[in-house]
């Protein structure tokens, strides 16, 4: 018996942002596993998720989930992502890799702190080499955002990969769950999504948002 | 005879993006002079202006503007920046400076290519140390969006700066002009604005955009 809708693994899925696109995609039909270092606590975790959402979700270790997932999403703190993202590497060759990885550093959050040659994201792809898929998506997206599932999400996704096709994918995998998502270019461009959330973080301090603030792109025509 | 607006300098005044937001503050009360490598070149321009905005619009020599104006602008190409802020150095002492710079590296104008150490204007800064009040801000709003006069511009405004007084008044400087401008925090962060420059560019290109893609901000209490 074949699905028509791939299954998805989240690394890192008893995060807030982690757990927050889990419950949407088990929302929206698709079967989900959720990853942690614990996998007792990953199984709880998704027995949560599975009442909250009314779908499927299960839970093991990260590398059982990784082998489970058609694609995968890694949704871990930046100093967890490349040991873990090194631990799945045969798990995850040949699939889709959604990063959702910001390379913040506590504890000055609200300040852009790139990694010295770009992107956290391309780092993690010379880390896996050619053989994963990476795309970069979801960065700017508030888990509060994601975790209130009766409520629109306030903010596009901008979608970053050297693979259009994959980029395509993923796109269509945040339109599932109500989000608009935009093909943002290549991998390196993943900068502009990691930069922002920490600008997201600032304007929340200063505007004193508490639910995140967001981002929309404008002036694409047809669209509001 | 003192004026309530401060004056306003745009070096790179005879470009499209200096030259709409020169024309945007002429029309709301603002003296403007543009600047120039080559102050006949600028004159000119500063007449086209002048008829087309209904306001005050002079122009002169870099340095000249620079020396008259009692916030400065810098709206030149990535590659002619940092010579810029060099010769106009004695002139900017003390002033605002903002800086609207977005280092794109011709060809690739749609890939993200930050320098080495962060953001363009971070090196600006450190190139023209304390005495001046570096702001950066604008590089999002498509000069086409900024040249069509009568309509309202679709992008909001990161304005990102270490020194929040001065912040505040580049955020005000855009609100005259019909722009939602947000403190984006400090200098550094205006890596996200830079970065997303190249992706706007992407984003016009994938989806055929002809006016100019921008953002907008989203989950600000009280704003729509």
């Amino acid at each position: 018996m074949t699905h028509a809708k791939p299954s998805i693994a989240v690394l890192g899925g008893t995060g807030h942002e982690g757990a927050g696109l889990a419950a949407r995609w088990a929302r929206a039909g698709y079967r989900v596993v959720i990853g942690s270092r614990d996998a007792a606590r990953a199984a709880e975790a998704a027995g949560e998720l599975a009442r909250a959402s009314g779908g499927d979700v299960t839970g093991a270790s990260n590398a059982e989930a990784a082998a489970a997932g058609e694609i995968v999403v890694i949704a871990v703190p930046y100093a967890a992502q490349r040991a873990l993202a090194r631990e799945v590497r045969s798990e995850i060759e040949g699939k889709i890799l959604i990063d959702v990885t910001v390379p913040l550093m506590p504890p000055k959050v609200a300040r852009v702190q790139l990694p010295e040659g770009g992107s956290a994201v391309e780092a993690l792809q010379r880390e896996l080499g050619e053989g994963v898929r990476v795309v970069s998506a979801f960065q700017n997206v508030a888990a509060h955002q994601l975790s209130t599932l009766d409520e629109p999400v306030n903010c596009d996704v901008l979608v970053a990969g050297d693979d259009v096709d994959a980029r395509e994918t993923v796109c269509q995998l945040a339109k599932a769950i109500g989000i608009t998502a935009w093909h943002a270019g290549p991998l390196a461009n993943s900068a502009a999504a990691e930069a922002l959330t920490s600008v997201l973080i600032a304007i929340n301090k200063r505007y004193k948002v508490a639910n995140g603030a967001g981002i929309r792109i404008t002036g694409i025509p047809g669209q509001p």
